[in-house]
């Protein structure tokens, strides 16, 4: 039911007094955007590479800082190796599309996962189950495993990745969320003790900007020319202007400092939905997140999804339905809640609207229609 | 041998004495630098969405202006058709993956066409042969034919489309060229002509600035969905910074004129080309060419490209060879002129090297490194 949902949402973002806790976004007002539009301005008028055509594994300049931020994370990278994306999406879709050529089959997740994930394995041409799943059917084919480093997504809840290393399977390790747990505690990269099997996807949309769409691929070494090739055919690569303002910025702005406010604002988010569900919607069972963006709440009952969602837009609040993110598909009712993007003060009322939907006892606003003409 | 070619040129980028007559790069001092940089400021401030994730399709207003250039030449297309891509790259991507997926085997080409096209194609999984070898093995298979309007790449010679729709094959136009005859004359969109079976593949690389990475896909209207779906998976969106500069730019400048003003400078750098070629390798046959930005050269010697790629090199002048752009392979010797970014001044030495080359009398220089770290 994706495209139905995503046609639901479009609409309902149009009208006003929508609160609006679906998407996952980082918050417009954490983004560097005066220095960005200054990084930006620099490099589109100062460095011809900037507007021009350029290598498809993307600028040294930036290769070499995402290399060194590895390094004083333990994991001693050559820049080389590093291949620029179009956001840490392209990387996963590039790892699946190389694996499946290898001979992978199958892709193991977590019961709910990060629904981009799900759409690149399939779109690539692999199986996706969960863990659970996969260890109830004994199936021995060809596996890899997803693993989001630091928190869980779309829960937030805290991961150790260090079992993923007992196993001898390739791994694909998304550190989209790594940085952003509310403790500071950024975990060891797993391409330090597993370089040979883990595929790393990084990027920078959670902490400076989204609609760059500059994310990165480690490969393994063995993997490097072929996802190469795979990046080049799929857009020669990544846009150099964003590469270039990316290079510029992190160079004259403190990227640690940027960081750490993001983390004070999410926990801040994380805290007062946390305190809205207690108070509007107390039946409802979570899992506190220790980072990331959003709540994972499961209803342990059986209703009808697209209703739900119809309903709850018309209440007023709009959500992600948790069919989104289960690779098994089927499942009691589940929603994800972000908190990152939504104005501050609205949470309350958003969790308010929501509680009444789950009861069953929502009021009814009017229609709206967004069209693209 | 395309990753030993491109360890090469990378190679011998870095030297200062190198005349680079390779790639195929629209001129730097023909993008309208002040103005982009003056939008990407103004939208990185001022316009939330710039910064943020956007929906798979791209942006309404950037859909808008796209459809609204078509229906100026007479193709008159809903805006929610039209799918925007990380350049024309991603379009052909998009489009093979959807085609082979629909039971395509076989896309048909020109003898010599566009690299990137053969790289989406095979990495899509299609067979892509030239339509005089496919002719002669008299297949069947499920086909396509991919064309390049108003002008062949990479010899830059006039194409009359309207051959194309005689056929009943499904049609991928690549209009990358199409605003780029030196004589002004744009054609009518084939997809006004048969909107059932074109795949319109566009972008503003040529005219404005390949490194924002836009581009655009528009498919026959029961393909859009899987289109879109194959888009999202990707990459989820192309960069929300490019899409929104880009418009921005596009209200406040005259892309007419813009258009107009690359038309006459790669005119003249054409005309320099030829003259230089007949000056110093009169032995040299070609077609001249009536847009675009390279002169396709056919030695109809059997020499080994790679070795004849060094000499070059080494002689101080850098070119394409010729089977990177043919999807039959082998061939006698030939190679890409590129006129369009190259310095007007150095054309003529350029072209001096080159043809001491081919006659296999060039002078030996020094070896240089480039290396990212």
């Amino acid at each position: 039911m994706d495209a139905r949902v995503s046609a639901l949402q479009k609409q309902a973002a149009a009208r006003a007094d929508m609160v609006n806790l679906s998407g996952g976004l980082p918050a417009d007002e954490l983004m560097p955007k005066e220095e960005l539009g200054r990084a930006l301005a620099y490099v589109a008028t100062r460095r011809d590479e900037a507007l021009q055509y350029g290598w498809p594994e993307g600028t040294c300049q930036l290769r070499s800082w995402i290399a060194s931020r590895l390094a004083a994370r333990g994991a001693h990278i050559d820049p080389e190796r590093v291949i620029i994306t179009a956001g840490a999406q392209q990387a996963l879709s590039i790892a699946a599309s190389v694996l499946v050529a290898n001979g992978t089959a199958v892709i193991e997740t977590g019961a709910a996962t990060y629904p981009g994930a799900l759409d690149a394995f399939r779109g690539a041409g692999a199986r996706v189950v969960s863990r659970r799943a996969r260890a109830a059917a004994g199936t021995n084919a060809a596996r890899v495993r997803y693993v989001t480093a630091g928190v869980e997504m779309p829960s937030g809840i805290a991961v150790e990745c260090g079992d993923a290393l007992a196993g001898d399977e390739p791994l694909i390790i998304d550190e989209a969320y790594a940085e952003l747990r509310f403790d500071a505690r950024v975990p060891r990269p797993l391409i330090a003790d597993a370089p040979d099997r883990v595929w790393h996807v990084g990027t920078i949309s959670k902490t400076i900007a989204p609609g760059l769409r500059v994310g990165w691929l480690i490969p393994p070494a063995a993997d490097h020319d072929t996802s190469l090739e795979v990046k080049s055919a799929a857009d020669l690569h990544t846009a150099s202007i964003c590469q270039a303002a990316l290079s510029r910025l992190v160079a004259t702005l403190d990227y640690e400092a940027l960081v750490g406010r993001a983390r004070r604002a999410y926990a801040e988010r994380a805290e007062r939905m946390i305190h809205a569900l207690r108070r509007h919607a107390s039946e409802l069972t979570f899992d506190e997140p220790a980072g990331g963006f959003s709540i994972w709440v499961e209803t342990g009952e059986q209703r009808d999804e697209e209703a739900f969602l119809e309903a709850a837009l018309e209440a007023g609040v709009m959500v992600d339905p948790g069919s989104l993110f289960r690779p098994d598909g089927g499942g009691q009712l589940a929603f994800r809640l972000s908190y990152s993007n939504a104005p501050v003060d609205q949470i309350d009322e958003g969790i308010r609207r929501l509680a009444n939907v789950v009861r069953g006892s929502a009021a009814r606003p009017q229609a709206a229609r967004a069209r693209c003409s």
